[in-house]
């Protein structure tokens, strides 16, 4: 049995989600949410606040491994500079761990989670919600994100 | 006396400068230098390798403030999140140890060196050795372009 924890960064909100395998290939959500920073407080003392929270869920859970979404298409380049700092304190956390990260990008999400790989946002959650037998689709978006992450390396480890 | 320490983060490469100024209002460079993390090596693991090494500089010369720059312009949206990783993991380290940090524009280092907005690179390399008092231009550019922040904080702290 692999424990994942799949991460979405975000500068605001970011999502997690953990999957762990059963034997018999099924797979189950150990815990899902979001890590949110308080939009008014100076951007160094918000990263020390997603660091700490990241820090804890990594100490409760000892996921086996981590996987985190690779960022290409932002809609503008401080957007994308304000993503990647939340993203560069993601992968310190987990390298701090001692954890490997793996990376994949939302069409390679898509494709593992739905098997299509320009499926809609819709459509990957609710497979999210299937293949993870909840009975709702798990809130918030980043939420759900980040748990079809850590099913994409459940998926992509096995094949 | 005011120890600033300037830094500006890269991917490959973050430069930094600590910039004291005496008590007769002319500064003094204390240290200066690159942190480099070797190319081949995992996003995630060179993330640690920069948080380590930036956290032994602030253990090493306490300064009492620290100024980073404000980056706009990047050629792509791919080297901005890779850039805004490494400022992630600077303006966490800074936060760790409990010191707050400035934010300068590239036209407000030039503005505060020079006295000029659009002062070239050589303009403000040049401004840097003379207003340390160093018999060169500092090297490598990130280096030079460290302990310039530095001294723009220490002007925009004195006016």
């Amino acid at each position: 049995m692999t424990l994942v924890l799949g991460i979405d960064p975000g500068t605001a909100t970011t999502g997690y989600g953990l999957v762990r395998d059963r034997e018999d290939g099924s797979l189950e959500s150990i815990d899902f949410g979001t890590i949110q920073t308080p939009p008014r407080i100076e951007a160094h003392k918000r990263l020390s606040m997603l660091f700490s929270q990241l820090n804890e869920l990594l100490l409760l859970h000892r996921p086996d491994s981590c996987a985190v979404e690779k960022l290409f298409f932002q809609s503008n380049v401080k957007t994308a500079i304000a993503v990647g700092q939340a993203r560069g304190v993601v992968l310190l956390a987990i390298s701090e761990a001692g954890l490997d990260v793996s990376e994949y990008t939302p069409n390679e999400v898509k494709q593992a989670v739905t098997g299509y790989g320009s499926a809609g946002k819709k459509q990957v959650q609710e497979m999210v919600r299937v293949l993870l037998g909840l009975p709702d689709i798990p809130r918030p978006d980043d939420a759900a994100d980040a748990l079809a992450i850590a099913i994409t390396h459940l998926h992509t480890r096995r094949f």
